[in-house]
């Protein structure tokens, strides 16, 4: 076929309004070009991590963009089933490979995509395994540490709040915050384990909760970086000073460092979170592994206290 | 072009590569089952309206589970051309329709999706205008109501924080809040229009913007909801109480209600916006249109002023 022929073949294919398009040719190359990032979203789940995300996002596309790969995001509400959904997504075939976030306890996602041979990293680690690459960040180091300190400072009644719902990163946090607490002859009491849903009203609740301890905590370990503003104002409408009164450790935010008190909280870089997480799912794709022989399979990814006025 | 020519020339493509593929009738058929959204990333942006797109998220699912379709977010880097983005979004093939953010003064995407017959909503408006449905958030009526409002107050001197890049809502925004101003024969200082990223640290800049200015502003009006944190920080160090030595007006954001001194800010149901975002764009749907005939087609959303502590 000559150019003009060719020229005129691809116009008349366009005014028929076939695109002419890229999967076209990708999808025979068995590639879509696309990387799927699944998250949850709804209203239990909004305000959590959402700029965890976003600054996660910007790490992996950085990645993508070497190999003009573009990412987008799976949205499954929290009322609908994660392993439904992410059937969904495989039956459709739209994404080359995936990164799956929210692990749970047990989570059947990792054996489907397992099945389908669809490459995929999670950011989480799971009970279930099968022997993909995994990301997740040392919620065990920060109990660690943060239970550490505060016990040499003195503290004796120490609470957690708990992350949302049946996340494996809650189990890790509170199982190796007794671990500490029992090497001090100290114990967790159930009463200070508060539930709040992950959000500034939630964190402003868990004053009032704080408040209604039989023995009161002069300590506490939130996980959520997204309910520290409400938490703050509810300690203060109690009377309690964070740092003075009561010490608080989080996770950094946006707002962590402008809050005051400013907070004692758990950092890491998230863009360089969202860069290994690309360059470990890619090195188990067979079309780019090449290129990604030191990928990480396997970490755990270490978090650093910034001291703050809370603690 | 007769039954015979067409054809003819789609086997032609298709020996030029340019398969006629699935998704492309797919995105004619409205059979992919998925709809995208459209939003920016990057570091630039990360931190702004994170909140904010995953509240919108969760109303837009509610209403495409009706119709067991599925929404992914399309992440285009704010170091990526988004009409390029675009491009290969539609070259793939791989939703049925497309919401689009961040909608710019001159948008090229609109006349690209008109032109491939993609159904679409705005969320913004635009110079732009190729029919499409849109619905956008009430800046000017903010503008109105806060200048107003701070100008019967007494104030003479009052500032806005510009929003990011070349979005339209900031042309908007500072457009009617310089009539307001001239309406009562008061100027927008150039020294008055801050300019920050729409982040904490960029809100804690603009408390040192403000100390530095010829003439103090008396009070600030700002649209991005993320600095305002930072910029309570700020404020605090060079001395200037919000509510009592400078008045502040925002957007209400998860943490406003939860500040100390809490944010006078604009309000609106972000669920409900997204519920009207997907069936303004179901009802430009041909196998939706008749489930939402009284959709709206375009809409200046309203935004509720919240009596807070800071004006």
């Amino acid at each position: 076929m000559n150019e003009e022929t060719r020229r005129r073949v691809l116009e008349a294919a366009t005014r028929l309004g076939y695109v002419a398009n890229q999967s076209g040719r990708s999808l025979r190359k068995g590639s879509t070009g696309v990387i799927g990032f699944m998250m949850q979203t709804g209203p239990e789940i909004t305000g959590q991590g959402d700029t965890f995300f976003m600054s996660v996002f910007d790490g992996v596309q950085t990645v993508l963009a070497r190999h003009k790969l573009d990412l987008v995001a799976l949205l499954c509400s929290s009322d609908q089933d994660p392993d439904a959904y992410l059937q969904r997504v495989v039956a459709r075939g739209f994404a080359d490979a995936v990164i799956l976030s929210a692990t749970r306890l047990h989570d059947a996602r990792f054996e489907l995509l397992a099945r389908h041979n669809i490459p995929f990293i999670t950011l989480g680690r799971s009970q279930t395994d099968v022997g993909q690459p995994w990301i997740d960040l040392d919620f065990e180091g920060m109990a660690e540490v943060a239970i550490e300190r505060l016990v040499k400072s003195g503290h004796r009644h120490i609470g957690l709040i708990w992350p949302n719902g049946d996340l494996n990163l809650g189990h890790l946090f509170v199982h190796r915050s007794q671990e500490v607490l029992a090497r001090h002859n100290l114990s967790l009491s159930p009463e200070h384990i508060f539930r709040a849903t992950p959000s500034e009203t939630g964190g402003y609740g868990v004053a009032r909760q704080i408040m209604d301890c039989e023995t009161r905590p002069t300590a506490v370990v939130l996980v959520n970086e997204t309910l520290v503003t409400g938490l703050y104002r509810g300690l203060e409408e109690v009377g309690l000073m964070p740092g003075k009164d009561i010490a608080i450790i989080g996770r950094q935010s946006p707002q962590a460092q402008f809050l005051k008190p400013s907070l004692t909280c758990f950092s890491l870089s998230l863009r360089d979170l969202g860069i290994s997480l690309a360059e470990g799912l890619l090195s188990v794709m067979p079309e780019y592994k090449l290129h990604y022989p030191d990928a990480v399979k396997r970490l755990v990814w270490p978090m650093d206290l910034i001291e703050g006025e809370s603690s």
